[in-house]
């Protein structure tokens, strides 16, 4: 019972969150009054947390409305962005104010599959040769073992790199709506199980780290991972000028000195302003998993003069969202993806479309201030 | 008066709030009632959001309490995570609970320091170079234009990369208990200003990405950014096995063939299993910029035998937080550092040991689950 | 008259070459002697030199005989080594003979083509995919183009990678037993002809940097060029022992820590002691281009305890490397060539198979003797 | 007797040479008559090979006069070049024309300092900061460690990076104009016996690899390795047009396609044509290590329009060169250097402003043929 009631217990309704936040409380010796705050239903959560003791609340503004013309979204949105970063809203919306006057973000999703690269252990380089050329024989084997736990889940490709005793096994899938992340891993345990019931290969660890997951790795620069999207916009000289206070060459010099030269003497996956901002505001707003900011980082922003006006365009290589599952279940994030008509099923590319034209926009907002020389006074001004 | 109760109104009261949702409502034709059910103090965030509508609530719950040796955090600490990630939680519990049985973490902040490395073009090598000299030879000048913008930053060090007519300098500041990326950005600004009136140097932007803020770059794993910090733990062997259900060598294993093989084969930054994740949560629930997860995703995970019993240590070369200022203000977010014992003056370090702390335990749990090879299960079990 | 004998002159007989070298002597003071006295018929060297003045020697030394037991390298061997660092051709033979002790190498090259990866400009992301589309559809078409240009090239494969204006094409070729770039090169050209003819994007350069040729490069290091190669040996704990001086232990301690942790820190492509040494050598004294040296560096070594005996392999993921053509014609490449058995056709994987393990050789010896503590004593005895 | 006709033969006199060759002809069934007409005296490469059985003898050619402007390096220069890659020479050539039709390469060395970082093992981290801490209190002893085994070495500089039961510690030395990679071995050395009488930690190995010695490492590129340097040329608008057959834009427009944009997406170390190509032709001209070709590749390529003119740089991070030691002792490549005014002492920084020349104009003459169009047709024409 005192167990039950305090940092022990394991119970999600209501007053199972209160008694172990009072035990929090005491062992702390601190009032969490705000943490206390939750306005969902705490059961809701059960798939979300454990040890729950209310909740976080992130500000939510929006910016926007932007102009989307993708292939999925089509039409304005105003987009939610949960953010504690000052300026930051104000600067993606007045991006997208500008982005309009031009007409608008063109926008797509040019790859798409959720990976999950086991790593096994052989006896060596002819082992490895053989349990390679065994999966390469054995696809539609492998296929039905995926099947056999999930519903949208489909295993679409299959890579190798052996490595010495170590061999490494991409796995792609589709995964629906769904980020996919677990469904991929639960999937590959099944492949996994076949391949080590077949070729005496010893599966050292579902995640190889070729995924790869939450970290910032060139394959996933190279191969894509979830949605892998590109948007562009162009802006007319004039709007440049009279709007973003800085000419179309002065922009075009400082995306190539910072992004690009800059990123390359750092040696930095991807060449941007800040797209893991914009990333961050989006995903935690509509219930993608914050992690994962790390590989919408790896974004490429190229500018070019064409014929006097701006063209900007983002690449985002791993847009890794869902619209069902995950925190997508919960109240405030549930409401955010209505906000963007993208709740539920078909909606996942939408998503992935929408969350790149936001970081065109902030994109192009700091990188023309930053041209007009102003992204300290902006801070000074909005935040800090 | 329409215009600001609409889209543009630009209040921070909570009935601005409450006009801008409405029109945000009407706009995308969502009910947002969730996102209305904030329960702090619209105008208390104003230097946080613009634009505001409401609030993302993200559920909160706590792991440990983990032994922490460190210089500044030192006892038993409860770590609130914000997460939608189901068995995150437990996972990283379950890690400190073992580490616990072990003795604790003892953890250390090896370096202190935030950066902001502005380009400046100049007329070519000759000239990259006399402004170099100049900088070198102005030092003291340079501290004291830092010292007009802020009390509590200290220029620290400085270090230039000439690149043909490019300038990149990067300037390393001491900021006190702000995580201080804004504090760095104006203080920049004014040196900035101090290198083109005396140089003839052009700044082309504050940030030329050689900083480097929120993007996966080598510069930061190999000099830092923010706190660099190291937090190891010794797991006797018979704890291992009776409590991670794995050998100690199984989990060397694990971690050599997935974190240093497999990160290497990828092209990653950094390698580990999923430091990102504890970061994210930790971030979140302190009121961190969730955005800066991706320098702390370079982190390095080491496994060793040691005479049978595992050790095992994390590297974060880039905890870039703070416990004033940013989202540390907002209720939830500063009762969660509370919790911790950092809210205030004098606790950024100890904040990052608690970090490096938290990823220490998270990384144990997921390598040696992995090594059991129940990665799979445990998501089905709590997760999705 | 005068400008043929002097410095423009552009014949390739023994006298233009001569002449030149005499007003090289004239225009800079110096004294020629050693230079001039090159081995062939200069005529013979028109195709791989302009402006000929002589020769460079490097001398030549053998390591070995090593056993090899790969799929077309099979037998013992004598590795004909061009170097000029002391100590080097001493390291590898012993670690040849340690590895024959232990039954010689195996070694399998796991794939294999040459890259050229032209970027087009086109007129936005719409474009962009309407290209990639095309050339999707017409890989018949593009492998008749490439055909025209070659006799031993074939078209293997292609991948796009879109960019906002900007698309990236990597084609693969089979290209014989050449080393192929030169293949390569005009069979791409070929292709981009008909690109921009039935699709309006205009190619920038043959070679976007994707491909790619001679720079450190992830996407060679994940998706291979030339060949890709694993060469492996097990060494018994005893010959560990009494030939290197060092346990099994100790050398894989060394390993993890210096190829593996070390080259994570220093974010290096690749992880080994000194692959390029070997690589260089032997790249040299056969006639490859020593230029690729670069991306054979990317080697991944690895050593585990296995029972005991030490476990070691290598695994370079861009051997680019010919038997035909290039240097390979001349007279002392071909001699070198030929005492490989390597001299022709149907040759070039073998090479790269010799190749890997010679790498083997000179990390074995370099790792173990690091384990042991004395490579600076080696260099202090033979060379320096 | 036999023995030391044979292969086992260790002799250096030209006919242990014979002997030794004539055991390897036999072994391999193959004349080595090319391979046995080198023109030097044998004992003079006993610091420089072992197992000697002849030469490679490499075409040399010469690029330039080329005007070079540096601190050292300064008047027209002609360039030794060894390679067998037809059209290099000429291509090189061409650039320098042109280069000096604008009149000439301005170049600068910035930074010096040859490293050797080795790696301890240490108890844990609190061992680890006492370790680092003592090495920072005994600078002078090391400093007088270093002495006591070079002449010509100066310790400069100490970085050290802690990494759990790791220390990695990077020493910069000032080596002269040896390229002193070995030197710094052999003072590193003795440091390490300092360090592990004094503090416990235990060397594993002398190079961790952070040094990082003939690897794509992007520590070399951030912290420079041997000489740093940039070189720069202004090419006036009318000049770009009638002798490179281009337009500034169209130079300026492949540069970023290709070396920026394409050397992001496929991360690479660098931004640059072919580096590589220039920096292997004067290596082995002049007798450098070859392998150390893979730090020179990560050269950054810049170009710009400025007022219609073209300015291109090279920044190139690491040339670890020397003119002392080595290969440089040996007949012909003594010869190359002494046509560079490169031989012996006070020589290196000249010779590494001569290689950042002679990449840049290779640089220049690739960049703009393939702006033009036209790199296969010069390959068809001049190589193979």
């Amino acid at each position: 019972m005192e167990e039950k009631r305090g940092l022990k217990n394991r119970g999600y309704s209501h007053s199972d969150v209160d008694d172990r936040r009072r035990a929090v409380e005491e062992f702390t010796g601190t009032s969490l009054e705000n943490i206390s705050k939750y306005c969902f239903d705490s059961e809701k959560a059960s798939k979300n947390i454990e040890n729950m003791i209310g909740a976080t609340q992130i500000p939510l503004g929006f910016a926007g409305p932007v102009v989307i013309n993708g292939d999925c979204a089509k039409g304005r949105f105003i987009i939610p962005l949960a953010t504690t970063e000052g300026a930051l809203v104000a600067s993606i919306s007045r991006g997208m104010s500008v982005i309009n006057d031009g007409g608008g973000v063109r926008v797509k999703v040019f790859r798409d599959g959720m990976t999950r690269a086991p790593v096994f252990r052989t006896d060596g380089v002819d082992h490895c040769m053989r349990v390679m050329e065994w999966i390469e024989n054995n696809e539609e084997r492998l296929s039905l073992a995926v099947e056999s736990t999930t519903r949208h889940g489909k295993l679409v490709s299959i890579e190798s790199f052996p490595a010495g005793r170590n061999l490494f096994t991409r796995f792609t899938y589709g995964t629906g709506d769904a980020m996919g992340m677990n469904m991929a891993t639960i999937a590959t345990e099944a492949i996994c199980r076949e391949i080590e019931n077949n070729t005496g290969a010893v599966m050292v660890s579902v995640s190889g780290n070729m995924c790869s997951d939450k970290k910032a790795a060139a394959i996933n620069m190279i191969r894509g991972r979830g949605k892998s999207v590109i948007a562009e916009a162009l802006i007319p000289k004039e709007i440049v000028e009279s709007r973003l206070h800085a000419s179309t060459d002065s922009i075009v010099e400082t995306n190539v000195r910072k992004n690009l030269v800059g990123s390359s003497l750092s040696v930095t996956l991807g060449a941007n302003a800040h797209a893991a901002n914009m990333i961050a505001a989006i995903y935690i707003a509509t219930g993608q998993d914050p992690a994962q900011v790390v590989s919408g980082s790896m974004t490429t922003t190229m500018c070019e003069n064409v014929n006097g006006d701006l063209y900007i365009s983002v690449r985002i290589p791993a847009v890794e969202v869902g619209t069902v599952g995950g925190g997508t279940r919960l109240p405030s994030q549930s409401e955010a993806l209505a906000m963007l008509g993208c709740l539920g099923d078909e909606k996942a590319k939408k998503l992935a479309e929408i969350v790149a034209a936001t970081v065109l926009a902030g994109e192009l907002s700091t990188i023309s201030a930053q041209a007009a020389g102003h992204l300290g006074k902006a801070h000074q001004e909005l935040g800090r």
